[in-house]
């Protein structure tokens, strides 16, 4: 027992825990996820942590770093990996369980999930998704393109974040304006202009000219800076694709249109190549460069890989560890105790039956109660609640006859009180 | 999009997943865990799922088939594995975090674990596992000896399971039993007792047999026969360790006599060698063989391997996915609908503001809603509603000037309605 320790118990980088203050707040955010997916009609999926390798790379995603597992003790295990996202584990889920589930589906996903990527500023290896999404069979409504930022951004309203946009564009849009600009490849100019947080504008522009001339490059560029449909519209590039993408943006928009957070964003592309209609692309208004907080879009077919049916969908993802830890890191995480805790009974001397039956009459009434453990001193006693940020003490009576008192620790108050009627709130 | 699926979708043997409709009660059941674990004081305490190999490793647990985690595409991973109990990690963050704790320290875990065994019948390869522990320095109140089988109690007695038992013992009951009847290596002979499930009566006599006499066999499986300390006391053994035992068990069962669940069993011994006072164990009373439901028990230091401060403790673990395969498999779950959807807004033809703005106001409300997502004809968005088991259907005005109307689909009774002030429950 008294050995000198034999493993120092340090932090392993790009695995984030929290104190049990932080936890708490945690829980409540994830709580409030969970409330308003549910209210919105998404019924809760959890796959497990864990899909076959073939599955994993069913789409050829190998440089997403997947951990694959193995046996400590040497023996092989079958090969498996644990899920990167919550997408590829859903695709197989809808195929997987295709005849049972009622269409058009929709679930949402909260889970951890896996990256061995390096640690950075707001990259880590374990972290949780908030993933949202709706499929259907052959083909699939434009209300759910508008449901789903209006979901997003009541999530993100509930967590009193700082200040934050969510951009929408459509892929119809940028390959349609790309085609009449008379691009050849207007998916590599895509996945180039996905890059422009990263290399910015100018980057963009080295790239762009490689194999475009100046007034193209110009084009895409001005595409890239608009903030609204007319503003594209007048940038005077008409094709087809481009119609009707910018009609389906506008249904979304105009459905959208009682909140300001969400706003046309022609620079938001996106570069996985499922996108196919409409994109979006959360960020932070003040840290536009952490990344986004939220993202996803419209895919012409979820689990192609893994059925001979078209499942069409619209999803977002939030990326709630990314978030949660940005608003740590700034200081603007409101936590408080380090328990949930509403009430620390006392335990008189001689009294245990008596404290623990008070103890149960006060959590049938839906408080959060805990008994002290031994017969101290009193103020030792109320020390311990005090040090807890327990904000309530209650005192059973000492002896026959006398009265239940409560004490609220933050103003002194002390009064009688009815265990079997008390509540926090009153 | 219509290429032949590559990869087909099945399960992975030990690694379980649920339909909605089981996950939602999966759902409530967690809530109601941590509920019961919050309402005793117990705050909530998350660790990542990975820990380094040797502080999994730290207390030799080789047996375990821990999962060690490698790179899917060659690269080396650190040597990380994923935890296979919450305790491991738990006896990490307590060393971790030591100075930002405040003691008795009281936390619950809930999350996934992982073990490589082979499945089988309430083994799993990962499985979610609800940890309750309470941890101090240098000593421990028996309080709380006497709580956690009370919490748990309360948790099992919530989930409304088919009938179950909690067995308590003490590890000094047994070892003072065996050192009074001279047995040279109590603690091999609890190792020995703890076989009893697997190997029966007749199987631990025959391996005690190897050691002992006739008179000392017949002894210890008379003392794993006993169900009182009174029927203990009878046995006419005695030592100084055996009466410690026999009085911290008194103290305990005493404290949880209004609990009829909650027995004494001199045959539960809890293999582990950690465990130095109350152990615990439960098991379905319908099926003693599928394995003990939680378990648990008081240690003399949790993290010894990882700080040079004694924390002693006691823990209980309730094996959540164990217990909730098993009703599931006995047919003995009770699920509702694959969604916890309330109320689906119709779509009337050229009004989606206005029933936007009906699902809107129904949420505020806190009702779970669907809008219907397009301008289908009202019998094809009702059977919509009943395929999914949406339990009301709501019918804002076709025109100006008429009321709100909500169906109940189970009865068929339909009424006008304010969408301000509807409630379900009402």
């Amino acid at each position: 027992m008294s050995e000198r320790p034999v493993v120092r118990p340090l932090p392993v980088s790009g695995f984030p825990e929290w104190l049990p203050h932080v936890r708490l707040v945690e829980q409540r955010w994830l709580d409030e996820v969970r409330r308003v997916f549910e209210s919105y009609g998404f019924c809760p999926v959890e796959t497990p942590s864990v899909e076959r390798l073939d599955v994993l790379m069913a789409k050829g995603e190998t440089s997403k770093e997947v951990y694959a597992l193995g046996r400590a003790q040497g023996v092989e295990a079958d090969r498996l990996g644990l899920h990167f996202d919550l997408t590829v584990p859903f695709a197989r889920y809808a195929a997987q369980h295709f005849a049972d589930l009622v269409f058009p589906f929709k679930r949402y996903q909260v889970q951890r999930v896996w990256r061995g990527e390096r640690p950075q500023d707001g990259r880590y290896r374990e972290f949780t998704q908030c993933d949202v999404d709706v499929i259907d069979v052959d083909g699939m409504s434009p209300h759910f393109d508008a449901e789903l930022p209006r979901v997003v951004h009541e999530v993100l309203t509930r967590l009193d974040l700082p200040a934050w946009t969510i951009g929408v564009n459509n892929r119809k849009v940028l390959q349609g304006f790309y085609e009449g600009l008379g691009v050849p490849d207007p998916l590599a100019v895509v996945r180039v202009v996905d890059k422009l947080d990263k290399i910015g504008a100018d980057g963009v522009a080295a790239v762009l000219a490689e194999s475009l001339d100046q007034a193209r490059v110009d084009a895409v560029l001005a595409l890239a800076r608009a903030r609204s449909v007319d503003e594209v519209a007048a940038l005077g590039v008409t094709s087809d694709l481009l119609d009707e993408g910018l009609a389906e943006l506008r249904f979304v928009l105009d459905e959208l249109a009682d909140l300001p957070e969400v706003v046309a964003d022609f620079s938001v592309a996106r570069g996985l190549d499922y996108y196919t209609g409409t994109v979006y692309e959360g960020r932070f208004t003040a840290w536009p460069e952490y990344g986004s907080i939220c993202s996803g879009g419209r895919y012409e077919d979820l689990a192609g890989s893994f059925i001979r049916r078209r499942l069409p969908g619209v999803g977002m993802s939030v990326g709630f560890t990314r978030i949660f830890a940005k608003v740590l890191a700034e200081g603007l995480l409101e936590t408080g105790p380090a328990s949930a805790t509403d009430v620390l009974v006392v335990l008189p001397k001689g009294r245990r039956g008596q404290a623990r039956a008070t103890a149960a009459a006060l959590r049938a009434g839906g408080a959060n109660v805990e008994l002290y453990h031994q017969e101290d001193k009193v103020g030792k006693q109320v020390g311990y609640a005090s040090r807890r940020g327990v904000p309530f003490v209650w005192f059973p009576p000492f002896e026959d006859g006398r009265a239940h008192e409560v004490k609220e620790l933050a103003t002194g108050v002390q009064r009688e009180a009815d265990p079997a009627t008390w509540s926090r709130r009153a």
